[in-house]
């Protein structure tokens, strides 16, 4: 039976366990589950997944949720996959996990905070709060630091001085890929400070390929949607800012 | 060379990692790093940890942060470490992972905030926020449903189902003592609704006994003074109640 991935790929982890199966030439089946329209939380999902979130795998009579979970789980069960993605070295593994729990509440959760209260939020339902947009680019700030000064520490091309990605490449890599969708000057004002994030997010694009493209068409489909919602949209502030000036004169 | 501990036992991941070593017969050195003097934003603690966390382990050359990680490690690292704790087999240990990797954005995120801002914070320079902890209660809350209605399914005396328990119900659990230091009446409207979380919790103080007292003695301590500081407060306010009533009489 072929393992089945229920995903949406508008989410980081999802796309992170997609391009980890089309990579390693796991033979899968992309079930999607559009978070945009509250699938989630359907009767049928929560049997999968109670929490409601995505990605889930089915592997047989085997479910499993929570994104690195699952790429460690995809790493042991399927023979064909290379080592350098979890290696069966128990010091690398174990700072692989290290940079796995680490993720949770400094990249993920400054990135997440940030992403859905500048532009993704009315999408999910939810309204754009510029307090905790704020709040979130302080904690994805102090993660990228972290990130440039220590786990990017040494001359490797990857994480934890490695020159092969892992599977916490893959994972941060998704979570900073989603910056795609913010304004290109918020973007460029938090990445620009990272020039050795930058230089790894190239890395792992590159070691990615075809898939990274493939896999986050759809990103760049919303970015280019959204771009345009703001020029129509400064237009109209232009006009109406206009209108305003001419009616305060009259 | 024996393996270091870097912990200091308010922190509930520090913890879990010394009750882990002492249950397994684990040959090791606690160092206490700490939080109420700032000790871990040290230059020479910041060497073995620059994201300033507690618990850190040094084993031999080898250094290692993030609680999961560490348990994980000193799991496959140390031969008397009986399986259950992270058992062998492919697909209980992927449900470990899962349950870990949830518990970081949920308990955790839920408990750490509720518990802060009611109680502890000013221990770490920090203050109370009623706003903050009604948030943490609600996510708190949120958990322990799931944790009663899904991590604790089936008849088993442990999380996943289990008759023994792993590295989750430790760390887990740890989260949840933590409680012990808030008012007792909140932690009886927060725990009370939850009948298999509390038979759980005394299933794994007995399973970790005579060690979850003697780890868990400083709680103890810091709630007993407290519950003072309350007593004292509250005398202090009927009192100046009095003397404000007296005064609007004046």
């Amino acid at each position: 039976m072929r393992l089945k991935v229920y995903a949406d790929r508008m989410s980081e982890p999802s796309r992170a366990v997609v391009i980890f199966c089309k990579i390693n030439g796991i033979d899968f089946e992309e079930i999607k589950v559009d978070l945009a329209k509250r699938q989630q939380y359907s009767p049928e999902f929560k049997e999968l997944n109670p929490m409601s979130k995505v990605p889930v795998i089915v592997d047989g009579k085997f479910k499993l949720f929570e994104s690195h979970a699952i790429l460690i789980y995809l790493a042991c069960a399927f023979p064909g996959v290379a080592d350098h993605w979890y290696p069966n070295d128990l010091f690398k593994r174990a700072k692989i996990h290290s940079v796995l729990d680490w993720h949770h509440s400094n990249l993920r959760y400054g990135a997440v905070k940030f992403v859905q209260n500048v532009a993704l939020g009315p999408a999910l339902g939810l309204p754009l709060n510029p307090e905790a947009a704020a709040l979130g680019e302080k904690i994805l700030s102090a993660a990228l630091d972290k990130i440039e000064s220590f786990w990017l520490k040494g001359n490797g091309k990857f994480l934890l001085g490695s020159n092969q990605p892992s599977i916490a490449d893959l994972s941060l890599f998704c979570e900073i890929m989603q910056l795609e969708v913010v304004d290109e000057k918020d973007r460029t004002r938090i990445l620009g400070p990272h020039k050795k994030v930058q230089q790894w997010i190239e890395n792992t694009k590159n070691a990615t390929r075809p898939h990274f493209d493939e896999v986050h068409k759809i990103l760049f489909k919303v970015k280019e949607r959204l771009q345009q919602q703001q020029s129509v949209a400064a237009i109209s502030d232009n006009t109406s800012s206009t209108k305003t000036t001419l009616h305060s004169k009259m």
